[in-house]
Order: structure tokens, then C-alpha cells, then sequence
């Protein structure tokens, strides 16, 4: 009998989350303040965050924060998830490669989401909090930090992207059921939210507008702290929860990977999954360890940006992040993986591309869709649009193992199902899902607007 | 630390189905033939199902029956499935009572479906068959059939209750992801459905009406069979691997159930999952043992029933089965428990509770909606409206522990999720859900249509 799934104890659940800022090598530039210009302080980022996620964020000594216990008792309630072996696909494919892909789609909201909104609740319920105001894409987000402060019980305001609002009405719903409040971005509730309405009036939306607006509310209501679902270190910090399982469970399939492909859009499921194995290159000991970091070809941060120090959000309230940047202002197209519609990149993941540790490659939606059928028809899990990405390019990876006659491990970063997301693989099936061009001069003027630093 | 999740490592999954037939206490009536009026034979089965179903339909030797290994593996795509233990929700009912549920929601298909609708798929493969037709009601039947059927490699075409359709578009696309055809019933592709279009051209369908247009299918189409996803013997047997797991996960947590509750349309769930309890039931060893059976108040087969051969369908294709039943043609209100909306019930509960092995119990889907609720608020799982039936009644016996100040073991048959129910969901928070009455003329008069036998 070989096994399809590797299950994990809990009582062998890792108790740490994995710092990779005591561990990053070269100088990774800082956080800067916006108005100053000088490197970001942890009273800085608590105007933001609440203060536990705050000195976490700039946190570079500690290489293992512990857990705390009342939240890993949250943790327990869907953790460990499970690391499957995908021998229908290999088989389909008859490639000799051995095809991992650690599924955190069995999280109550849908994806690994739960794993910092619960970290985040928690850190704000402690520190007095009343809410959380936070943006979402495609919807995964709002509804892991709807989940996660209606556990710690406090409030939840959400200003989700409106081309994913009106797109998944479904996710709506769900985050009201958890009992928080959803409005779409750009919403009348924020002066950047008007502002951009006047001008453009059908504005499908962006995920760097809707965190502006978040700010802005959280600056309208100080007893509410923002909250962020990517990009930042604190979350991706949260994330490693995801490979510190992995490890183990590849242990237990008494395997490693040579290769980990995942998408990235902020890029805190992807890191949460290879910032535990990329120590191993960061030592030497596994030099040949390929990290495969997909991306939309209509939104290619890494492969097209500019690495510089931009803003986070569209207006331009939060500190200024060293990245590959599109330009803040840059308004992505309508892709259904709402999730990837993102000007910039968590600039760890940025910083480990300068320094030749990751790759990135970006993909058109039709073929990523494509893959996400043949996935669901093989595999029977339906994904979202997000990780059809890396299942896309896994895909490719084991037909030139094939063509190589090679037996090469690939693990499968799979952030989430994909069952909001089916007007999107109707649209697939009926032939009505298009391709959308790089739009190179939208990204041009966009950043002619990067801000001056030094 | 205490556990609140319990998984079972795959080299233990349990290896055969419990056949509860060869265990059955008392003289279960058999199956009729329609036209003759006598038992079934194998043979009359096998002109609906695949021949080995038809076997293990009328299989009343062998206790065991072992699970194909080439099934097994694709039994280990998402099996087992975990046992939670709901540490948050006795917390939040501040109850002495201990509340685990066995969660089949994580199947690809997001609920118990696949384990006959995989099963039922490779034996009509293993026989040649060209492909497999069948009724959904809510969509979680059809989704797993069209997964099933994709698995083998075989065709599926699905008749969908038009309500359920109607409420639950993405049902239809996730349908259609796996390659299946699905139609809304009634259809123009039958006599049956035409007839009633004819009739009732608003006709919301029911889950008779749409066995009915699948037969009618088949008998078009002699190179496939009928698959049903409930109410058989061979269905409820293959779902019998939930609670032969279970009893192992109970085990691990060193727990045995004073209480079991699931829901009931057809049965094929919550007989999967009490039928390897009650034989101890059976047995004498535990008497007390409550097995409690959740209906529609809508459509209570089984506290309102009458105890009498009926059809399965509403046309008069199947074997006659005796059963409670509210007739035939009783075309049942429109609740959002699509699964629940059937006129009759597995012969095999109803002959159980005829001998007061199981009790059972019928709720309005307001009170359900609002235990469905707060379990997502509580435990993060937004339950399917089927399942919500369950919730509501383990919470209220949790009070009662709480009143008692006693400390019992409460299991819930957890079908799976409400992903695709979300419309449901709204109505309810936004207060334009309503109850439906026990349409009691409506049965009367569909009872006087009771075919006449012996």
C-alpha cells in the first residue's frame, strides 16, 4: 500500500513559527517611514499593527517565535493539514517525478488564510483591541480574518476589491456569516474611495486601493488596528507554520523536494511553504534546490517590476517597501485570481530573487485554467485560481522529468479550493475566458509616480 | 495539550464495508418486484445497478465485505476523513457534555458522497459499462458521481431537482468541471419530465421525480446503468467505511458515544456512520445508546410516514421497498436542504426504528439555519443545510447535559460543507428565510396513490 496522505499528529505539530529574518543573507533594505524617510521603528509600525505584530514585523534576532498556546488551541481546530501524493497525476502524466502538494484548503475559510488572521486576532483581542479593518481580493482573506476575529470576538471591517465582489458574491456572504462587515472597494466610506469613484466611476478595483482605504478607516477609528493578509513579515512569519509541517511530513514520505513551485501575489502562502526549506539553501547544504514563484503575465511584479521603494497601498499611507513594484498606482486587469492582483511583493521574497535564491515565471489565465481542470478531473480537488498557477507550471516540471527520464521531487505550494470560484471556470468551459496582455504602458505611467527616497 | 482534531494514519483505514444485513434483527421485509409483486432477485437489481451492486443490494451472508484495492487507492485521495473533537463549541455552550464530529466535508466533492459514488463508478467500469445516470438534489450526489465517473473513466449524465439547480448554479459548473452532463428535472429529455412540465410547467422538482427521468434514461440508453446516492443497501454499505473509521478515531480519543445524531433524507450518511455503533446496540452491549435521526419538519418521512411498500421514484420505476413514506408524488416545499427532499427512506433505518433501535426527529429550517450559524461562528465550519439539522439537535442535547449536569459523549454525522449554499445562508441573516408547515393535504393526498401489494 503507498500512502496518498500524510497526516500529522498534533501533539508533533511544530510549536515555532520559522523567522527567516535572523537567517536572510546580504542587507535586505528597511522599512522606511513615509514621511521621514528614515528606517521604520516599532512604534512606527504599531500606528498600524497592533504592537505584537508590530515587533514582530522588524523582528531579525529571533530566529523561532513560539506559538502562543491559546492560539495553537485555535490551530488545532484545522492543523495540522495534510500533505498529499498526487499518484493519479504522476500516473496521468507517466512521468517518473514524484508530485507532492501540502493542501491548505481544508482550513474552514478555504486556504491558509486562518493561519495569521487567527494570529492576528489573537495579538489584537490582547492588546484591547475592539476590531480589525483589513482589504481583500479574491476574498480568501477577508473571510479567514472574518473567522479569526469572530473567534477572538472582536470586530471585522472588510473593503473587498469590487471586480472579486461582484465576481463571488458567495465570499460576501460567508464573511457575513461569520459576522463581519464587507463593503467593495472603492467604497463611498473613504475619502480615497470617493475620490477614485469620481474619477472613475466602474473602477473594478485593486488590492493596493482597498488597503488604502482600510488605513483610512483605521485612522478614522483608533480603537481599530489594520490588518494585513500578505507582503508583510509578520504574516509571512505566521505562514511558516505551513512548511515547518511539510518538513516533517516529507520526512515521513521519507522525501525532499528538488523543486517547490507556488504563486505568489503578496506571496505569504508561498513563503509560509519554502522560507522553511530555503534555509537549506541559504546554508549550502542544498544548493540545487530549484523555488519556482508563479505569477499572473497581466500582473508580473517579479518578472517585469522595478525594484524599488514604493508604496503598499494605491494613496500612499503606508511605509515605503523596497520591491518589485508595478507602481501603486497601477490597477491591474480583471483576472479571476484576484488574489495575484497586486503591484507589488512581500520584499523578503523580493530580496531573495535579487540574491538568486528564487525564480519567477508568469503565466496567462487560459492555460492556468487549463491546468486547474485537468487538476480537478485527476486529483478531484478543485482549486482556486491562485494555486492553478503552480499546478500549471508542476505540470510542465513533470513532463520534462519525463522527457529527462528523470525522477525529480516537486512540492506543490497549494494555497486553497477554488469553490467561489466557479463563474470563473464556467467562463473556462464555455470558451468565454480571455488573455489579458501585459499592459506595459499603464505600468510605464504608473511608475513615473514612484516616490523620491534619499 | 488536548487534541482537537484525530486523525487515522492510512496503513490503518478500515479494509472491508459493514454489511448490517447480516446482523439485522427481526424479518426486514424484502424488496418487491414491481411488476410481479415478488422478492427481488439479483438479477431484477442488476437491470437498475451494475451486477456487483445488485449482489451486495441483496447481500444478507456476508458481515464483511472487502473494499477493491483499486478503489482503495482512490479511497486514499481524501480518506480517512478526521474526527473533531469541538472543544470551542462545548466552551461556548459552557456544557459538561463532550461533542466530537466525524467531518466529511474535506472530500473533494465536499461531502460523504464520494465513498459510493467512487465505489459504484469502478464497478460499472470493471463490467464495461459506458457510463453511469443519475438524480441530485442539492448537488453534493451529483458532484460526487461526476468526480466518481471521472475517476474511472466513464460517462455520467445527472438529472438535478430544478430548485436545487436553480439556487445552486456552481453545483452545476463543478458538475460540469468533472465532465459531466447535468440537466435541471423536470427535463424535456424524458416522458416523466415532460409529463410533469406539461402538468406544472413551475414544477420545482423533487427528488423522486428526478429518479424517475434517470431511470427512464437508462432504459434509452442500455450501455449505461442507474447509480443512486442513497436509500439502496449497496450505497449505505459503502458509506459504512465513515464509521468504521470513526469507531477507531473514537478509540484514539478514548471515547464512546452516549449519543449519535445525523440527518436523514435518504438515509445514506448517517447510516454510514451509526450502522458500525448500533451493533453493539444490537448486540446488548450498549443499550442505551441514542441514535437520533434529524428530518425536515417539511418532509418528516419518518415521524410522520406512513410504514408501507412505495416506490422509490415518483413515476413507479423502482422495486417496491417498504419503507415510511410520505407517497410517491409528493412533491416536497422548497427548503434549502435539497438532500432531505424525499418522500421515502431507507429501508434499513425505517426497519430499525420500527423495532426501536434509532429515534427520530423533525425540525423547521429557520431553528436549523440559526445552529448552523452560530457553528460557523464557533467551530469556523459553515455547514451544509443537511448537516445544520444535526448541529441544532446536538446542541440542544448539550444543554440538556448542561441542565442535568451530565457529562456525555455526543458524535455528529457531519456531512459535509455549504460552500454551494451560501444563497441559504443570506435569506437566513437577512431574515427572508422562511419555515415551511407539514403540508399535510399534500401527503394525504399523494398517500392514496400507495401502490397495492400482496
Amino acid at each position: 500500500m503507498e500512502k496518498g496522505m500524510y497526516f500529522l499528529d498534533q501533539k508533533d505539530m511544530p510549536t515555532h513559527w520559522y523567522n527567516i529574518m535572523a537567517d536572510m543573507p546580504g542587507d535586505m533594505p528597511p522599512l522606511l517611514h513615509p514621511g521621514t524617510g528614515k528606517p521604520a521603528t516599532v512604534d512606527d509600525a504599531a500606528g498600524l499593527f497592533s504592537r505584537a505584530c508590530a515587533e514582530q514585523e522588524l523582528n531579525t534576532k529571533d530566529r523561532w517565535i513560539e506559538i502562543p498556546e491559546e492560539l495553537m488551541e485555535v490551530y488545532r481546530t484545522w492543523r495540522p493539514t495534510v500533505l498529499h501524493r498526487a499518484y493519479r497525476l504522476e500516473k496521468a502524466l507517466d512521468t517518473p517525478a514524484k508530485i507532492f502538494y501540502k493542501y491548505e484548503g481544508t482550513s474552514q475559510a478555504g486556504s491558509h488564510k486562518p493561519n495569521t488572521a487567527t494570529a492576528q486576532a489573537y495579538y489584537a483581542k490582547k492588546q484591547g483591541l475592539k476590531g480589525l479593518c483589513t482589504e481583500t481580493g479574491a476574498g480568501q482573506w477577508g473571510s479567514a480574518l472574518s473567522m479569526g476575529t469572530r473567534f477572538f470576538d472582536i470586530e471585522c471591517k472588510v473593503f473587498m476589491v469590487r471586480i472579486s465582489f461582484d465576481q463571488k458574491p458567495y465570499r460576501r456572504i460567508l464573511m457575513e456569516t461569520y459576522g463581519a462587515n464587507c463593503v467593495p472597494s472603492p467604497s463611498t466610506e473613504t475619502k480615497s474611495g470617493r475620490a477614485m469613484l469620481e474619477k472613475w466611476p466602474d473602477c473594478p478595483g485593486s488590492l493596493g486601493l482597498a488597503i488604502s482605504e482600510a488605513i483610512e478607516y483605521m485612522i478614522d477609528h483608533p480603537e481599530y488596528k489594520y490588518s494585513i493578509g500578505s507582503v508583510a513579515n509578520h504574516v509571512l512569519l505566521h505562514q511558516t507554520i505551513i512548511g515547518e509541517e511539510c518538513r516533517k511530513q516529507m520526512e515521513m514520505a521519507d522525501a525532499y523536494p528538488d523543486i517547490i513551485v507556488g504563486n505568489i501575489g503578496g506571496g505569504s502562502n508561498f513563503a509560509g511553504q519554502f522560507f522553511p526549506w530555503i534555509r537549506d539553501k541559504i546554508s549550502g547544504e542544498k544548493p540545487d534546490m530549484r523555488i519556482i514563484c508563479c505569477e499572473p503575465e497581466s500582473c508580473p511584479s517579479v518578472t517585469k517590476g522595478l525594484y524599488e521603494y514604493d508604496f503598499g497601498d494605491s494613496v500612499g499611507l503606508t511605509p515605503l517597501i523596497k520591491m518589485y513594484t508595478l507602481g501603486h498606482g497601477f490597477i491591474p486587469p480583471p483576472i479571476h485570481a484576484g488574489g495575484l492582483r497586486y503591484h507589488g511583493m512581500a520584499p523578503t521574497i523580493c530580496h531573495l530573487h535579487r540574491l538568486g535564491f528564487v525564480e519567477a515565471v508568469a503565466l496567462p489565465q487560459t492555460a492556468v485554467f487549463e491546468a486547474g481542470v485537468k487538476f480537478a478531473r485527476i486529483e478531484g480537488i478543485l482549486s482556486g485560481p491562485e494555486p492553478c498557477h503552480n499546478v500549471k507550471v508542476a505540470m510542465d516540471e513533470a513532463l520534462k522529468c519525463r522527457e529527462a527520464g528523470e525522477s525529480k521531487t516537486i512540492l506543490i505550494a497549494h494555497s486553497g479550493h477554488g469553490h467561489f470560484d466557479l463563474a470563473a471556470y464556467d467562463a473556462y468551459l464555455t470558451g468565454k475566458l480571455q488573455d489579458y496582455a501585459y499592459p506595459e504602458e499603464e505600468v510605464k505611467k504608473a511608475q513615473l509616480e514612484l516616490p523620491k527616497v534619499g
